[in-house]
């Protein structure tokens, strides 16, 4: 296979210059590269049969169990609770942390949408604000402004003085794996007394001044969909210290029944999304791998920073002092004047089989959540134009070790 | 292993009675006998290990298309959408169906909690009334006449006049697999002009009039959870004949998002509720045994009813003419004078490993529902008083072939 001619479809130079170096990337992988593949290389087939021979294969199984133990420690905290999807997670979250019909809660409009969806559903507004172009995550300088802006204390409460809504939770969420920059962003919630929920969904595995993101929030939510690091199928968990707050989470999550040999009696609306032990046994066998994961998808993206140093127009992104990003999707950021050829790069990548996407279309731009609060957000609004997420699945860097 | 030494812990006729002839079980079973267990004893193993060595183990691959057709075509319907839990398909046919804040569902008190969540998740409030001794679902003569008494039309639409708040849907559930009086209960609709959502989550595999249950309403829900008569571990499904609520069905549970190659667009709030084809790839295998199992469950049941007939003060629940259930769980029901006596046969049953269960508590005695409108519910509370649900499991029918 020889390399796309890729000249004749694309003039200009920066589409040319990522094209290029990427297109050695197909030379190796001889065919098309998916953005985000798992891969099962560990005790994933033998779990998942000893599961379905013991029978257990639903909402109690040693596996949720054992997933749950080996998930906490991984992540440096106390307790895990295993669902069925980081959306779960985060909603449950959220609803621990007090928030409810009309409360608000402080996130990026720079996420994918389970994010805001996770507070609608509990009745509460995202109030959306600005992200740094350092950590791609919430700008603490931009949130301490919104908050001193807005922000005012009425009986006890944090109030959003413009619409008279309580202010319920900072959620910030580490974007394709990397850390925002949690030491400024937890002085602020410390200054505002708001609880800080982190969503953790793209970032087990990554670190921050030496402690796993998911370890930082009074409660963080993880995601284990086909496409994040490690997969369960489809599964998440909401991550704690705090033993309280873990056994209100398994509660809610297990339709809040109270423990009886055989009455059904339930003391609060609850969820029916405890993950299934199947899907946990597929969990232990793929979180045994996560340190391996991590380091090659850390090696992945060191090699493309090497590829990409020297380029003009477009950079690759990197993690700054004291992040250990897991680097769940590899990021290039195209500068200013060439944020117009965005869709053109994507449409070539693509069509050559490297498969490509911008990030998610900024929330507050959605009809869904046009109306939310929010403060200024030209960032979202320029790195949405100029970010481009190309592949980075684990098992790459062995293709394009060249 | 000896029977338990009944009579001397237990003095009453009837426990007495009903613990000699389920002890018999124990004789042929060796040890604890489960409510109801699942069975894997086809393609389920060779399934899995196909789909996780695909690498496709989360929201897209063809075992998802394939149990979504089998699901159908088993269910008389033309189309399923499989989802993450049954609670999650009433929750989105619900939705579809026009259920929004403060509109009111009309639903059975006797029904395990999700059915009311799923409408409390909408901002909805159930609506109970009362059951048929006949069918343990909801009674066509008492709905008639609740709504009768309280509904109104205005601007087209029904609402309760003691509340002012829109009647949105109608949402019978199939008690422990037994067919509810669907001709009844869709004539009321139908005078009503009120959308008939089945909540089918214990009943698949049941008919009425020779039709599946499922493909009655303008939607239906079913479960795949661990207890059912098939499982995925954790699943369930939307069915429904119109292609429009498929698609609309298939849409929300997907996020909501636009198709596009790579833009990341949605344009209502839409929920992450896919099943993950690793679940799917277990209910393929356990689909195509669905047959197998109502046809050894109402051997079961026969069996049951042989054992019980003649027997004072308790009688075991047999369907009507016209319904064939899955007897998805076998009930016993006290005469009324000895419906003091249930919870000391669930004592002595459960003691001696023959595990039973009552009824769920009424959803409109739990604090959470204790507000919501009803109708008087005379029946549902006595039947609640008296019911006991003994092992079901499909394989037990060879354990008791006395």
């Amino acid at each position: 296979m020889s390399l796309p001619s890729i000249n004749r479809v694309c003039s200009e130079k920066v589409i040319s210059d990522v094209v290029t170096i990427l297109g050695k990337m197909l030379l190796r992988n001889g065919g098309k590269i998916p953005l985000h593949e798992p891969e099962f290389s560990g005790n994933e087939e033998k779990l998942l049969v000893d599961c379905l021979r013991s029978t257990y294969v639903s909402s109690v199984g040693r596996y949720v169990d054992e997933f749950e133990q080996a998930l906490a420690l991984a992540c440096g905290v106390n307790h895990s609770v295993a669902v069925v999807n980081g959306t779960a997670a985060l909603q449950v979250a959220l609803r621990i942390a007090g928030v409810n019909v009309n409360s608000e809660v402080l996130m990026p409009s720079f996420t994918f949408v389970a994010t805001a969806n996770a507070a609608h559903y509990l009745g509460g507004i995202p109030h959306f604000v600005d992200i740094s172009e350092k950590t791609l995550g919430i700008d603490p300088i931009a949130l301490r402004e919104r908050l001193n802006e807005i922000a005012e204390v009425k009986d006890g409460k944090l109030i959003n003085g413009q619409t008279g809504r309580t202010i319920s939770a900072l959620l910030p969420m580490h974007t394709f794996g990397n850390p925002c920059d949690m030491e400024a962003l937890l002085s602020v919630a410390k200054d505002f007394d708001l609880p800080l929920i982190e969503d953790a969904a793209e970032a087990l595995g990554s670190q921050y001044h030496g402690k796993p993101c998911g370890s930082f929030g009074a409660m963080a939510a993880v995601s284990f969909n086909g496409n994040k690091i490690i997969t369960t199928g489809g599964g998440g968990a909401i991550l704690t210290n705090d033993p309280e707050l873990a056994r209100q989470a398994k509660h809610l999550t297990t339709t809040s029944k109270l423990p009886h040999q055989w009455e059904f009696v339930h003391d609060q609306i609850g969820y029916n999304y405890r993950m299934p032990n199947i899907n946990a046994a597929l969990g232990v066998a793929q979180l045994a791998q996560l340190k391996l994961k991590v380091k090659s998808k850390r090696a992945l993206a060191n090699q493309y920073q090497r590829m990409f140093a020297g380029i003009q127009n477009v950079r690759i992104f990197e993690e700054v002092d004291g992040s250990e990003s897991n680097y769940w999707l590899n990021t290039l950021i195209l500068n200013e004047d060439n944020a117009v050829k965005r869709d053109e790069l994507l449409e070539e990548l693509n069509n050559i089989g490297i498969l490509s996407r911008p990030a998610w279309t900024p929330l507050h731009t959605l009809d869904i959540f046009a109306q939310c609060p929010r403060g200024k957000l030209s960032l979202t609004e320029s790195l949405f134009s100029r970010v481009v997420n190309i592949p980075s699945s684990a098992n790459l860097v062995r293709d394009i070790s060249v």
